[in-house]
């Protein structure tokens, strides 16, 4: 292309998308210009007009029209928030993963912190709480040594936790859609028809799957009724995989021990909102003492931010030069 | 042994050995008396009398005449709660080591708590507080994937260490006495000769050794000062491997980015002591925001608490038997 050819535009949409633009720009080979719009595109309908790739966690048939656009780039894993059925055809939907070892190690932590309660010793010993201390009879901290875990869905994620997990000396199972899936660090994959079943011997539950039509409310009410009272539900998937009010329940009333949740069901609509909303508008998590919370930060690191981009850029220089786009997912 | 002989006598000396009896007597397939007596063994003279075993962290010149005594076992691996020069001529001392999973446990716990700050996360989320999702532009989390771990110390604490670490992707060297050992998951082993040398690199410093004489103090100023600015300090081994005032010095400085102590450099010398003590005499650590801090559990799990009476049975079987004892320090 001749320094005179008008570069290629792609928008970048909202606050969620906006540190990845001078990664995607340092890593570009082909002339593209990167404009960052607001969350709200009904603003930006002049930019849109001429943009042919779009890099957004979000798209509806709200969109103002863009005639020129041939690519929606999720900049995750994560495309619910594409509304599939109102994209036009001949405009690929493509995301981008690198995000595995953050989100396992986020994993790995709130299994470790459920054992060991490192931040309850923290702030014991600040105040000068020496009482965990064997010297003086204090009770002995969990271990994952030797526990048992079942990893729901053995994708990326799944498998980037259970190679960690191995090494803690965890046994580790997996369920998943295909059981025909084997892993070095995975004792054994089995089928969803035999989830509830594997659930029952688990110390620990991890989501690692999509969130679609079949995995939508799949731990329910029974499948929370198959764990044992002991046991531990990690998500760090997508919230609706998990039935809300069913686990409110099984926490509030003890039919599990407990769960660590970064992923939720409904989020804050814009940054005002989420100075200060409740993480479920539904049920009051936040009050119980047997979970663990974060706010989507799993996947959310320096590492999945120096990667992404530079997948990111290598699909526009794709589009860019007509070569088939990866990780195309619609 | 006839069912008329009488049993030996073991005594249990103190809180941190009490929650040991059950699991010994269960593991015993010789007949003993096992006497739990308090820390205070002045007042236990009638049955140290008798004792021909006694399980304590604490041994001195102070104890009454134990005539006896053969074997003086600790329930833990570090033994420097014992008066070696007190010992008297023919008294075995034996350690016990199956804590390297909780301490390695609560080594990766400390370090992925540094970069992913979940406990921040939760107490944010429970206020309303969601700023710290890339959905609204929060900032990314650290990551272990692609660090520089140093392990100084390969014993059976680094090893367990170095396999876990190696699962996350970080990248493991080793800072050992002797530098001819190897290990899967460490790239390379140096002597003590390179310690500032090999800190000078590390993203986190693990220390794995045992107090000694050698490396009492061995974490000095200069050693501090070779490490990186953003480099953290792990210390789940014993508090005086670390110069007191130089970590203190070099945290509050943020000379380096921050510290995990878990083994202190004096202990409350009782439980009424330990109920409202600071967790150091000489500098305020707790006042620090850069530091994590735990009243030595690391080791203090479930798991040690069932594996470590099995060997301490044993070793009483042995000395019953006449049988050569394991793990003997002196």
């Amino acid at each position: 292309m001749s320094a005179s050819d008008h570069p290629h535009v792609a928008v970048l949409v909202g606050a969620s998308v906006a540190p990845f633009r001078d990664g995607i720009a340092a890593a570009l080979t082909t002339r593209w210009q990167l404009v960052w719009i607001p969350d709200d595109v009904a603003q930006s309908s002049a930019v849109l007009a001429n943009a042919e790739a779009a890099v957004t966690n979000f798209y509806g048939a709200h969109w103002p029209l863009a005639p020129k656009l041939r690519l929606l780039h999720v900049p995750g894993a994560g495309y619910d928030g594409i509304a599939l059925d109102a994209v036009p055809t001949g405009v690929r939907v493509c995301n981008v993963f690198e995000h595995e070892p953050g989100v396992s190690e986020w994993t790995l932590l709130a299994m470790l912190e459920w054992c060991h309660r490192l931040g309850d010793a923290d702030r014991a010993l600040r105040r000068g709480d020496w009482l965990r201390s064997s010297r003086f009879g204090g009770p002995p901290d969990g271990e994952l040594a030797g526990k048992t875990l079942v990893i729901v869905g053995l994708g990326r994620i799944g498998r980037a936790v259970a190679r960690r997990a191995a090494a803690f000396d965890m046994r580790v199972l997996a369920v998943n859609r295909s059981a025909d899936k084997s892993d070095p660090n995975v004792e054994r994959v089995v089928g969803l028809d035999r989830l509830h079943d594997t659930l029952a011997i688990a110390d620990f539950v991890v989501l690692g799957c999509a969130l679609t039509p079949e995995t939508r409310g799949l731990i329910d009410d029974r499948a929370l009724a198959a764990m044992k009272p002991t046991a531990v539900l990690v998500n760090p998937a997508r919230g609706p995989v998990v039935d809300e009010g069913a686990l409110y329940r099984a926490l509030s009333d003890r039919r599990i021990a407990g769960a660590a949740i970064d992923t939720w069901w409904d989020y804050p609509a814009n940054r005002d909102e989420a100075a200060s909303r409740a993480p479920s508008l539904a049920y009051p998590f936040h009050t119980l003492d047997n979970v663990i919370l974060s706010a989507h930060i799993a996947g959310w690191t320096t590492g999945t931010l120096a990667r992404r981009p530079v997948e990111i850029a290598k699909n526009l220089d794709r589009l860019a030069r007509g070569e088939p786009l990866v990780n195309v997912v619609h």
